[in-house]
């Protein structure tokens, strides 16, 4: 039936074909109430070939009985997928850039939970980065589109030397292909026992990731991660499981900052599950602990990794959800402080925190040390985590009493910033 | 013999003892030829017991006719052994600081390997220390022992922001104690393999390492570390190597330099073995090389590790040599560019370059990964190694012809600077 229906709108719409784009794409505009949801937007790249508009518009010329029951919500299996399509078209505007898979499969595997997870991806890259932008007021993100020979790609947006941010990072990956044995390594020594075959084991990561660096000493150092991984075993067994997290590195302490920081991501994950904040507020704690200073990099957040209960559904929501907060985590505290004064020392420490920012990255952090054991990563998009200057002075020590000495106080004893 | 010698000399020694140091400790002057070799110096901490005044003085008070025989070159047992351990005593007071072992269990054990290497460890630290702060004519090192609870200790030596260098550190470590997991880890990837007894590897390490970094970004960045270990396994059997190197990196080639570097290094390897220079020159461009992108760190120079034949008093010996050519290896580069006026410009591609040195350093590096991996050492002492400041700029490409590409071409490819 409903492939039927799909049929004839399809018969139908093809006589109506039109030119609507200045690029030249067609694009079927339907008779009636399923207008709103198309409206002749489509980019070029969206129709690539002909079969390929037939299964985009297919549903859209709904006779008028079907469109007034479309408005009162009660829609055919096909009326639904459509809406979907629309939907995930009408996003597809909002990025950076067009999705690193190419629309069409994206489309073709709405229902994927890959296509979910590069569409959230790429809509919290144009969040983040609009939003950044806005408040720089200066210096505009400079996008950078890639391609892994092995497989996949990604968009790398990085504003550089602005009027507020030293260097904000937001980068988006698909990446694809078989495991290097290094990777390997590093997933078991994480506990999974990966069974490959003839060596080899196919793998599907992508993920937004984004390392915030501001001028202003006083306005915080942000890093958020959100991340979906799937590997496929010899047995044809497909493993698959959710990461990420929000953290924040201030120069200085800030108590408000830090309290609206965590309470916005508190609220975030009780939407989902009450043990989730707790839970992950530890996890961040023990995950960005720079070892060998016996330091925490930041004042913290969230953090978690290898999440595959109870279902990718609920996970999904729950990764949505945590995403969606960076921004009002986040931009409150910029707003707030982007006038405030700094004096040369206040502007030294902070080079002194870069420094251990670096460190962290370089020898612990999960994700850089993945990227640079896979080949073919985009070594610069990896590496954009690290600030644009950073220092190392021997033996420094903050005198007892100082602001210097209270963050480093915070950053050995992690607090309870919401209770 | 020797033995009735040693003890007939304390009996007259003893009857002689006197204070004389302003540190009351005593000191047993000899009567005659052997005074050059002990001549009063001794520090206090030298003669720390009754015993011990003994053990090391045992020998001193030779009779006239047994000078004359000294000066003729025909010793006795005792006295190779007294002239040794006077000879030791000589070379601690040019130390930067007393070496980490209690110099009566140097002494004692005057003929281990430990003895030696330790030894040579400090006197080279000594040597590069005081050509350095010669050149530099403005900061001094400042000298910090530091203890490791776990067992053993270091000396450091760091100036910091001096007139011609930006950070220069010259460390020596003599640790021991059992390998932890990591480190035990570590060393069975590069091969080894290890049999513990209920876990547990006893090992010794000691070294001297070095980073020195120049302000003027026409003066080249020096690394050079020389160290020897120890591990004794369950069946009691005991496992020693070798390792070590000295490298270049400049910020700019300069083919003159690069080629005095080599062909001094060249010289202190072809008096041992005529396969040295050659093997560990590629083994140098090999290690150091920051994987990820595709460049060495600098112009190279030597590398080796795991060394353990032909034998230990031979490789000692090649160590020493390379160890004693640092000073003029280095100094005449420096000496040379001491008044080379630089832009801006040039230094901005300095402070990049050093972001590179970070990423091997943290990245690659297997004796800051050894070392952080090992509970209980000294960050700051293996950190030390990280210039004072650093940049990263994203997609940082220079245009051809430039002398900024010109550099990166001999990074990505080696050159033979000898022939």
């Amino acid at each position: 039936m409903s492939q039927l229906v799909a049929l004839s709108a399809l018969s139908r719409c093809g006589s109506r074909l039109a030119l609507s784009n200045a690029g030249g794409a067609a694009a079927c505009r339907p008779y009636s109430g399923a207008r709103r949801l198309t409206g002749g937007f489509y980019k070029p790249f969206l129709l690539g070939s002909a079969a390929l508009v037939g299964a985009t518009v297919a549903g859209f010329g709904l006779s008028r009985s079907r469109a007034v029951l479309a408005a009162k919500s009660v829609r055919t299996p096909a009326e639904r997928d459509q809406r979907e399509l629309n939907e995930i078209l009408q996003k597809c505007k909002h990025f950076m850039s067009d999705p690193v898979t190419d629309i069409n499969k994206l489309l073709e595997n709405k229902d994927d939970m890959r296509t979910k997870m590069e569409l959230l991806v790429m809509d919290v890259q144009a969040d983040v980065c609009k939003a950044l932008a806005e408040v720089d007021g200066g210096q505009t993100f400079k996008v950078d589109r890639w391609h892994r020979k092995e497989g996949g790609g990604g968009i790398s947006c990085v504003l550089q030397d602005g009027k507020v941010f030293e260097k904000a990072g937001v980068n988006v990956s698909v990446v694809f292909g078989n495991l290097s044995e290094e990777a390997t390594k590093q997933m078991r020594s994480r506990g999974k026992s990966l069974k490959s075959k003839d060596g080899k084991l196919p793998f599907c990561a992508m993920g937004v990731s984004s390392v915030i660096h501001p001028k202003n000493p006083h306005i915080p150092t942000i890093h958020f991660n959100y991340r979906y991984f799937e590997i496929e075993e010899a047995d044809g067994h497909k493993s698959w499981w959710f990461g990420g997290g929000t953290d924040l590195t201030p120069t200085y302490l800030n108590k408000d900052d830090a309290i609206h920081f965590h309470k916005t991501l508190k609220e975030a994950c009780d939407k989902h599950d009450q043990s989730y904040y707790p839970t992950f507020k530890k996890w961040c704690d023990d995950y960005f602990t720079i070892k060998h200073r016996g330091e925490r990099r930041g004042v913290g957040g969230i953090f978690f990794d290898d999440l595959d209960s109870p279902s990718a559904e609920g996970l999904f929501g729950f990764v949505q959800s945590c995403a969606k907060a960076v921004v009002p985590c986040y931009i409150p505290i910029v707003k707030k402080h982007l006038h405030d004064s700094y004096t040369p020392e206040e502007k030294a420490w902070q080079q002194l925190r870069r420094g251990r920012y670096v460190e962290f990255n370089l020898v612990y952090d999960r994700g850089t040390k993945f990227g640079l054991a896979t080949p073919g990563s985009r070594i610069e998009s990896i590496l954009m985590s690290l600030p644009l200057t950073a220092r190392w002075e021997y033996m420094h020590d903050p005198a007892k009493g100082t602001k210097e000495a209270e963050i480093i106080e915070v950053l050995k004893n992690p607090k309870d910033w919401v209770h």
